[in-house]
């Protein structure tokens, strides 16, 4: 392992996270909201006082890079920058203990939404800026991090990064940095782009400034930290329905939208992930709509809470316009059903990706195939191209450690002792990256109840499900950190 | 397709069928049970002529056997057997909806032990006992079928059979009779031979004949059917221990037992599966008896319940002495979590099985490693020898199929609007051949309020658990039907 370089990429996320700290500060500092600037100020104290020194003393770093240091760095920073982006909540009282500002800030950052607030509204402005913020930062990181590590898509080879598949210890950093910078660069300008529409669309429907900004940050980072209590519920049904828009276009694989500005539009139009995710919206919409039937006064209403809902759970954002817990158990199974299979790879949002789901279905058609004609060799394709059987077995291996954290998960939280639907959706909700689950966890509910236990295990499903899982075993893997 | 060996295999499996019907008749002869005798002659009848007709004109097929027509036969088999197998429970008036004595029936070959009927014990004792005879038949033709289908073990190599892996038209069955009659006949020496001390413990115990045979049946088949309303409750201590034991052994993979009838002890002690299984008993028993310290007067009392359901579970027999689901969660979710892990591979138990779970955990760790040192080739070890890549892509693909169905039931179950831990468990605990769930159908329920078709369901989730899901998907493979 590279300490000093791990060391040196830690002082650059702090460095990037003090700044990420001067717009809600600068709102707390125009509001007059004292104690929320104390805790700002303190925060960015702290922070500025470790990166100089972390800076200071890694500044001789090797600019050598293995894949795993890649994954190791990736995980740690994910960490470190919710340890400290905790510290506003916990310094300015808003929140009285670290655990649970903890809690909400990795909600924040894997941009789950996940709260154990019991109510938004009396907050600071400037903290309640924060939280969304994170959203927004923590879907940016992750775009770039989805694609370093995500399949090549179409013809777009060169897409792909390479940072965490470095295999040996070149490339350096140097040689990546020019390619990397303009990729990023594009997806940055994209993810803009599109939050900035967002933010118009909702001014023109009449949202203020503050709540437009809040709403779109939870929108492009498919988090769902809202700043009403009831979430969207109270907006007018045409926000709502910008809302669902917007946040089933922030679901779709980025590299979609790379494809379109280079007017591909044929390999969008067939790229079978896309298919598969339109797909699966449309048919959830209309089994809910006819399951619903007769639920609410109109069918118009029906079919965009409908809309919203599918689109808020499929792109694991966690919004809601309806307490769809007392939605009729259907209803409520095809939302946790949805919650599993989450958005496009490539996107912001969360879940097991739409890409996987695919793999693995073919991958299980493959295999009867090939129990059926055992000597004829099949072979798993993708909008037309020959899968690597690494991937196939790696997307394998992705599901049995879903799995895995998916029970340990739900066996630690059961000792709290709550019922089985609240505990199997609180983890499907964190682990997948949505935030509010079914029962005592629903979307009128909060996790506030839970012990000190399970919301750091409910923390670690989050970065689990945020990172892909692989990072975050390395490094806690004990391999990892021996022979070094 | 060879239809015609397909027929006559089928005429063989009704003729069987026939034989075990006599034994339940002679019961209901002896105690001049009017209906059940009725119902019982009925359908020997309608089997007698199927099986004729069936023979008659299937006596000519040629003795060739693809891998796909040994599974195709085996899950037709098992659908005729259970269709038989319900009349006389719906003939005799008992049971007075087919669909129901199909779920019940289902529920008795595959070793579930789900049942639909809210009391047992006004049942006439004839029907009784072919209910429970249908798990030790079940057990029988499971065990068989499971070496089959498992990898072979230890030094052992030889006791795999090659039935359904034949990959050309030879060998002929003819063949391979005699090795297989051989293997089979000391599989079938050893499952006669533990339930006949199972019987002889049970009766020195107080329990009279027919209770003994019923609950050694349901005991050595690891099916769960009870004669009591109250299950295992109402007996004694010594009795419940001694089915705690009994559950347990018949949990274990066979071929265990043949390699100490072989005196390969060594082998036996130190195979991994049998291992783990031993752990994950002892350690699930410890935590539900620290998480359910006071909740019965006695810590004796304690450890017997905490010992019996998870022997209960863990080999997906689903015997109780309990009614499990007013334990506090963590006890419940640990039950759960053992649903899905089940008994090992080899034995007349269900579920995914320890053996893949080993497996499944190997194969992760290798690919971590990997990732870690992609360079260096990593294999996967079982009890020292180097595990075939195909069995690992297999398990693998064993597990997403598993995934699937369990999420597509899930949905389509919820559609009679029980809650979410009602339908998720009932889904596991028919998919893992257990019998009883969570809430509305926990120990102390049934599947009665289901409708039919959730019941059907339910029923092919039990035979795809049975199955190891593989031959039934391939029956319905449109693959299967097209190219004969």
């Amino acid at each position: 392992m590279n300490y000093k370089m791990m060391g040196r990429f830690t002082a650059q996320i702090l460095f990037i996270e003090g700044i990420f700290l001067l717009p809600p500060l600068a709102i707390s500092l125009f509001l007059a909201e004292n104690a929320a600037i104390q805790g700002f100020l303190l925060t960015l104290a702290i922070t500025a006082v470790l990166a100089a020194v972390l800076f200071l003393l890694c500044r001789d770093a090797r600019n050598a890079f293995y894949a795993t240091d890649g994954m190791v760095c990736v995980a740690f920073s994910w960490i470190v920058l919710s340890l400290i982006g905790a510290l506003p909540f916990y310094f300015s009282g808003a929140i009285p203990k670290y655990i649970d500002a903890f809690f909400e800030t990795v909600s924040g950052f894997t941009t789950t939404g996940a709260s154990i607030l019991t109510a938004v509204e009396p907050m600071a402005k400037g903290l309640l800026f924060w939280r969304s913020f994170t959203h927004w930062v923590g879907g940016m990181g992750v775009l770039v991090f989805l694609l370093a590590i995500a399949p090549a898509k179409g013809s777009e080879k060169g897409f792909t990064m390479h940072l965490l598949r470095a295999e040996s210890p070149g490339p350096s950093v140097g040689k990546l940095v020019p390619k990397m910078r303009k990729t990023a660069g594009i997806l940055y300008l994209m993810y803009i782009g599109l939050t900035v529409m967002d933010i118009l669309l909702l001014l023109a429907g009449g949202m203020s400034l503050f709540e437009a900004l809040c709403t779109a940050f939870g929108t492009a980072g498919t988090g769902g930290f809202g700043v009403k209590n009831d979430s969207i519920a109270g907006y007018s049904p045409y926000i709502q329905n910008v809302t669902t828009i917007f946040m089933l276009l922030f679901g779709v694989n980025f590299s979609c939208y790379y494809l379109l500005v280079m007017r591909q539009f044929k390999s969008v139009f067939k790229d079978e992930e896309l298919r598969l995710y339109i797909a699966i919206v449309l048919v959830s919409i209309g089994l809910i709509v006819w399951n619903l039937w007769g639920f609410y006064p109109t069918a118009a209403e029906t079919v965009r809470h409908a809309a919203f809902q599918v689109g808020s759970i499929i792109t694991t954002t966690g919004y809601a316009t309806t307490d769809f817990d007392l939605w009729p158990s259907f209803s409520k199974t095809i939302l946790l059903c949805l919650m599993v299979v989450g958005a496009c790879a490539g996107s912001t949002g969360g879940g097991i990706k739409v890409a996987r789901v695919l793999l693995l279905f073919k991958s299980l058609k493959r295999n009867i195939a090939q129990m059926l004609h055992p000597r004829r060799v099949e072979q798993v394709r993708n909008n037309g191209a020959v899968v690597d059987e690494r991937v196939i077995a790696n997307t394998n291996a992705y599901l049995a450690a879903y799995v895995l954290i998916m029970f340990s998960s739900f066996i630690v939280i059961s000792l709290d002792g709550f019922t089985t639907g609240t505990n199997f959706s609180a983890v499907l909700a964190c682990l997948n990256n949505i935030g509010p689950g079914l029962e005592m966890v629903g979307p009128a509910c909060n996790y506030a109840a839970f012990s000190g236990l399970s919301k750091l295990v409910l923390s670690l499903d989050m970065l689990l499900g945020r990172l892909e899982i692989f990072p975050l075993l390395v490094l806690i893997s004990f391999q990892t950190w021996k022979n070094r």
